[in-house]
C-alpha cells in the first residue's frame, strides 16, 4: 500500500451540496488580473456573496494559464522530425506536439495517435495539458500550456478573496484529464491552496467501526468533477463556487494527490 | 483517436447544480427491496419531492449488492496457495483475494500488495470491487461484491420511481476507483439507466466556432464524483438526487464508458 496512513478524522458531509457557476466573466487574455474578474464574477453572481464557511472555488485550468501569459503561438514553432512523422500518421498538428515534448519531463506513451506525457509538476495526461479549444476567437494558432505552478495561481486566487472579503475560501484549479481504461475525461485538480486535496481515512473507522484500509479520498478531484457539471465545455464558464462540501482545510499542495513512482503499477 | 465520433450537441448546464442526500435510509440486508426502500427516502428527505425534469439519482454501490444479495461470507472461502502467499507477504485476506480472483476475468497487476483484476463488466478496478468496509454492524467476515448487471440494477430503480411519481429520472450507480497516476479514490459509474453515461463533443464547435477533437464528458462519472461530495464514506448516507447538471438523456450503457481493449494503452 501507498504511503503510510496519517490519518485525518472523516468529516461527515453535510446533506447537501450547492455548485454556483460564476457568470459573465468576460474573455481573459495575458496580462489581465485573474483575481480581480473573479471577484467581481463573484459580486456580480446573484446567491454568491456573503460567501460561507464551507464554499470552496474551482477556477478552469484555461482562465489561468490565459492570464498567465501561460501561452504560445504555433506559429513561431518549429516541430522536430519526430513530431512532424507522427502528425503525419495520425492527422495532428506537429506543432502542437512539439510544444507537449519541449513540456514533457517524460514520454509515458506516444502511439495509436495519442501522446501521453508526464509534465514537469508530475502530472500524467494526454499532450501534457497543451490545449487547443476555447482559448478565445481569432486564436486559431494559440495553445495554451499548463499554469507554471498551479498551487501558486490557487493562491493568488484566494489571497484575492481574502483581502476583500475576509473569508479564507480554498481555491481548487481544475482541468480535464482523461483516465486508462475509462472513456472520456473528467474535470480533476491541478492545483489547491487551502485545502488537502487527498482525505486519507486509513486506520479510520468506518459506520460499523471497522478499521478502514484503503480509503483516501481524492477530494479536490471530486469538487472539480462536481463543478463542471455546472461549467460545461461551451458555455464561457470558468469558475464555480462549491458551497457544503466536506474537506479537510490546510495547507495542502496538489503534489500530495500525485502518486509517487515507486508505487505506480503503470509507468 | 478512439471510437468514430457520433457527436451530441452540446448541453449548456444550467449555472447551479445541487446534490442532496437522501436521509434516513436504514441499514440494507439482502433481499431488502432497495428501489421501495429509495422510494421512501425521496419522501422523506426534505426538498426533494416534487422531482424535477433535470433531476439524477445516485445510488452507491454497497446497498445495490447487499440488497441483491451479491455477498460472500468469506468464512466458506477457501483460498487458493497464490492467495495464500500474496496475502502473508503484503498482510491482506487471502479469502478476500479468493474471491476477487474467482470474479476477475483478468488479472491485470498482482504486485506491490495491489490486485487489479477486470471484472466480468469490464470495469479494471482495484479487488475487482470486492470491498469489506461498511457492509454492515457484526459482518465481519462478509464481503460485497459488484452487482452482476449494475444497468439493470438502474433500470429497476428508474422504473419504481417512474411507477410511483411519473417522473422519469435517470439513475447512476457508483463506486470508489482508485486511478493510475493519482493518489486516492473518486466515485465513478459502474450502471446507468436513462442517461448517456459519455457525451461526445468531438465534431461539436466550442465556444470560438472551433471544432473540438477530443472533448468526450464523462458525465456520468462526474454525477458520481458529486454526489460522493455529499454523501462521505462514514456518514451512512447510500444515496443523492444530484438537480440542474446539464446530461444527454437516452438508453445509454455503462459499456459505452469502457475503453475499448483496442484503444487501451494500458492493459
Amino acid at each position: 500500500m501507498p504511503p503510510e496512513p496519517h490519518s485525518v478524522q472523516p468529516v461527515d458531509p453535510g446533506p447537501s451540496l450547492a455548485v454556483l457557476a460564476l457568470l459573465g466573466v468576460p474573455e481573459i487574455r495575458p496580462g489581465d488580473d485573474l483575481p480581480a474578474i473573479i471577484l467581481d464574477g463573484l459580486v456580480s453572481t446573484p446567491g454568491i456573496l456573503p460567501l460561507e464557511k464551507d464554499d470552496v472555488l474551482v477556477v478552469t485550468q484555461k482562465v489561468v494559464s490565459k492570464a498567465e501569459g501561460a501561452i504560445v503561438d504555433l506559429t513561431t514553432v518549429e516541430p522536430r522530425p519526430e513530431a512532424v512523422d507522427f502528425a503525419r500518421a495520425w492527422d495532428r498538428d506537429p506543432r502542437q506536439l512539439e510544444v507537449v515534448l519541449r513540456e514533457a519531463r517524460r514520454i509515458v506513451r506516444m502511439e495509436h495517435g495519442v501522446l501521453i506525457t508526464e509534465t514537469p509538476h508530475g502530472f500524467i495526461c494526454a499532450n501534457g495539458g497543451v490545449d487547443a479549444s476555447n482559448v478565445g476567437p481569432e486564436s486559431g494558432n494559440i495553445v495554451t500550456l499548463l499554469p507554471v505552478d498551479p498551487d501558486a495561481s490557487a493562491a493568488r486566487i484566494r489571497a484575492a478573496i481574502r483581502d476583500r472579503h475576509g473569508v479564507d475560501v480554498p481555491v481548487v484549479i481544475s482541468d480535464s484529464f482523461g483516465r486508462p481504461w475509462r472513456w472520456g475525461i473528467v474535470d480533476v485538480a491541478i492545483g489547491v491552496s487551502g485545502l488537502l486535496p487527498i482525505e486519507d481515512l486509513r486506520g479510520a473507522p468506518d459506520r460499523d467501526g471497522r478499521i478502514m484500509r484503503s480509503t483516501v479520498r481524492a477530494v479536490a478531484d471530486e469538487l472539480a468533477s462536481a463543478a463542471e457539471l455546472a461549467l460545461g465545455k461551451t458555455a464561457g464558464r470558468p469558475a464555480a463556487v462549491v458551497r457544503g462540501a466536506a474537506l479537510t482545510r490546510g495547507e495542502g499542495s496538489i503534489r500530495d494527490a500525485i502518486m509517487p513512482a515507486a508505487w505506480d503499477l503503470f509507468r
